[in-house]
């Protein structure tokens, strides 16, 4: 298995009019699960997932820009208050981005499949940087077959 | 010229710990642009956009879903007081659905490009439900080239 | 002792261009602290808080409504992927309403404190509703001397 | 009359699972009406209010933090495509400070009372920074009597 699970807490704010968790504010989620997954800002050494390799955040000499999102919504995902699981792996490792896959788990299975195609930058010169070889090398377990969209 | 052009305003909240727009946040501009160019909520009709026909929002006897978004960010959007133009047509027009197409104009130019795939459903009974003829009479204007993105 | 602390999660997007948790976004944090310390949606019987006992959220006979709320910031709230601790309390019961007082901590101590007056509301009838004899006795244990702001 | 009025534009987004404007959701259009009276950030010289002196935003040499927010919500703010109207006027001017207060209008009348503490300080050092003789004597037609607060 090549996966890994994240879950993700949905507030009370992310409903909108329509009683379901609002199309932008999956998004917010999918954010959150990849910075759990991936970041590895200002948590502790110990307990950190093996994948918390990317240096990011506020202060970091690196920072990761979205460059594309795509996402197809197959169910509404209602409030809980039981937090969401969101499966992630990686389609593709590229030399300064890499394309992150995710499956989101709804009450009645999976509501929302998204890739989200990320650059590492430079945060001092704005450029892009090449993914270092730890970073490769931690993050090659989770790579497997990049998601396929039902409609496109 | 088949487009339409709807002035979104960026909030300081959507500002994120990298100085830009969230990328989340930028579908939420979407939504804003999209709703302000198709829905016809409780807007006095003078003064209406002719493409202003979807009835939806709260208490509307249909409601538009969002089943599937694509989109690419070209370039940063910084915060600004002035508004920020999108450029909105749509992509097609299909028996219950249709894909609304946007460029968002930033400072240097376009910085992202975007597909929403929309659904109508009826609200009673959660099926999708047909365009109208007159929606899609006064939509049809607006049909366009689907956007192609760059990177895919 | 008679505060509850709960966790709660800083997303990224509650960042603002200040580089700090937006001054709304922290009433959405308190938002978060409120509702997994008192709600009773959806979360399994064992394991729940027994201060968990205000029925409400989508489809419960009775809703919270903020009637009132008042919050100072003592520092900025920097991004941390380390959950932020909410401590609670409460510092008035009604007849039918409430007032939840907080201590927001920060990476140097406390960096807000806040107050919310909520009343519970029929969601059939749209009024106000009489506290139950089993939620007072399940909030009792909190109740405590209400927050005195500084600067007032 | 010593108020200005600034519209402001409710979001889809800002609608949560009780169908009206989320409590905190308030704060972030006070935070819009607020920056729209106040800011001067990009706008153009023709065409600014004659209150927007206070230099902030990104870049800026001078931010405004919030340091204390109070408000009472009388009645639910629901969705609307109209914008809504909140009348702003500052009720103390200090040294390094300056209360604004707020009512926003909603379709029934005035839905919510409030007052923001803001606190000049300059972004270099962090401190606290005094208010000039300009923004004093721009500021001054809107001094009033502070907003008083039924509950309290």
């Amino acid at each position: 298995m090549t996966r890994t699970t994240v879950p993700v807490h949905v507030r009370w704010s992310d409903i909108d009019g329509y009683g379901h968790v609002n199309n932008a504010a999956m998004l917010t989620l999918l954010e959150d699960a990849r910075i759990a997954a991936f970041w590895s800002h200002d948590l502790p050494d110990e307990g950190a997932r093996s994948t918390q390799v990317l240096a990011a955040g506020p202060g970091a000499a690196s920072v990761t820009l979205v460059a594309r999102q795509e996402i197809e919504y197959l169910a509404p995902l209602p409030y809980s208050q039981r937090p969401v699981l969101v499966d992630l792996w990686i389609g593709r490792i590229g030399g300064a981005s890499l394309d992150v896959c995710y499956e989101v788990n709804g009450p009645q299975g999976v509501c929302a499949r998204a890739m989200s195609s990320m650059v590492m930058v430079d945060a001092a010169s704005g450029s892009p940087r090449r993914l270092t070889e730890t970073e490769r090398a931690a993050l090659a377990p989770l790579l497997e077959e990049p998601i396929t969209f039902r409609r496109r």
